[in-house]
């Protein structure tokens, strides 16, 4: 059992709870959670870590796979935990490597191109409904917040296991590479004359959603086939980016039933 | 200009910020930064709080009604803020008093009926997606996350100040009343037989939402005169509660256009 901060796992699991560098050199995440341990794909797992209590809890004990997990003193656990109230299990897992050529594999493919997302919540919500909604994959620009940032991994409830997402170092190239394969780009932008609801998203599909603060860059607005708009009642502006992402998805998801 | 933590005022703003109950006793809420006091109701704000920098800046001399403003030390600004980076500028307003008797005076209501969301974040983005949909009124649980919360209020984006939202001592005897104004109350829920596609929204329509971890409790689901289901791809088995509000509200929102 460990017992000590200064132990060098502990050290260690710190720097991937905090540094998107470390996570990135050792090319792994900290999964943290019952759910997010039994979803993850067994040959992913590097090493689970379990708290003294879940050890000692007999409702734990016919969970698989914990034979070798470290146990840490419950003090330690809290200590390396990034949740409030820990529920005493995490593991570090093996980040994906996956490809644009993959999602575009698919035919008929549904995918979100986000550009420059900067909260970690939004992204692993956008995550977990893309799921929901059948997106074959996520493409994100390089300056999109970490996708294995803990509070991202946590609010993809998993999802972060399934849907293919891709952090693209030439999102231009990347787009260029979308359309080529037959994919029409929409970008949700408040210069879009019709309707969200007026296209048609049964064909390949992809949709730009931008920065929480600024919308879409217009670099990026113009690599878009095009504009289209979410009509709004009231005085509202925009919407939060997770919200705008949904009814996208929700609205090609309606018409590919 | 106060310099000083041991102000009244400025005990006052901290105990406003923290705790729901001396919201409650004030009857006020603070909106911070300057599109919410921007959007604030004139004849609603109490009293404007704004940092010496704010007040020193040239690209503020043209916003109005900050002569009687309250000027505060930076330090001190920073101190009351709930944000990690003010913006220098907030106020007290006066919460609103809603009544389901106002929400239900209009024609074809479109009504969100939220049990116990404990987000503040979630409650904000229903709240201003809500707005966008054409909502005409929100109703909430006596145990849901307080309204007034600066994270709740920071997420209306402004909302807050438009959308009708009442807060229900009695949340089953209100739906009733909902239900006898001729508005049919829809749950989403897993044993719902129709996808939420499949039912018409034109006419008074309610959605009921449950909570992040629980979802709707069997009392709650049983006032509803049917369970819709938003069908899922993957292995997604609910969403985020301000996911599915928005499914629902922006589906209403596209059959009323």
């Amino acid at each position: 059992m460990i017992t000590s901060t200064a132990n060098q796992q502990i050290k260690n699991l710190v720097q991937l709870q905090k540094k998107g560098k470390a996570r990135k050199d050792q090319d792994v995440f900290i999964a943290e959670g019952l759910k997010m341990y039994q979803e993850a794909p067994q040959d992913k797992i590097v090493r689970t870590y379990i708290s003294e209590s879940f050890l000692k809890n007999p409702e734990n004990s016919s969970i698989k796979g914990l034979k070798d997990a470290e146990v840490l003193e419950d003090r330690i656990f809290d200590y390396v935990s990034d949740t409030k109230t820990p529920q005493g299990i995490m593991c570090i897992v093996r980040q994906r490597h996956d490809k644009i050529e993959d999602i575009l594999k698919e035919e008929k493919p549904l995918i979100m191109i986000l550009e420059n997302l900067q909260d970690p919540g939004n992204l692993g919500t956008i995550i977990r409904t893309a799921e929901g909604a059948g997106v074959t994959g996520i493409i994100m620009s390089s300056q999109t917040v970490d996708i294995y940032n803990p509070k991202t991994i946590r609010s993809t409830m998993g999802s972060v296991y399934r849907v293919p997402c891709v952090r693209s170092e030439d999102i231009y190239a990347d787009i260029d590479k979308i359309k080529e394969a037959g994919v029409r780009v929409y970008a949700a932008h408040l210069k879009g004359k019709s309707s969200y609801t007026e296209e048609y998203y049964s064909e390949g599909t992809a949709f730009l959603i931008g920065n929480e603060g600024n919308g879409l860059s217009r670099e990026m607005a113009e690599k878009a086939d095009k504009y289209i708009l979410i009509p709004m009642c009231g005085r509202v502006e925009s919407l939060n980016a997770a919200v705008a992402s949904t009814i996208l998805m929700f609205e090609a998801r309606r018409q590919r039933n």
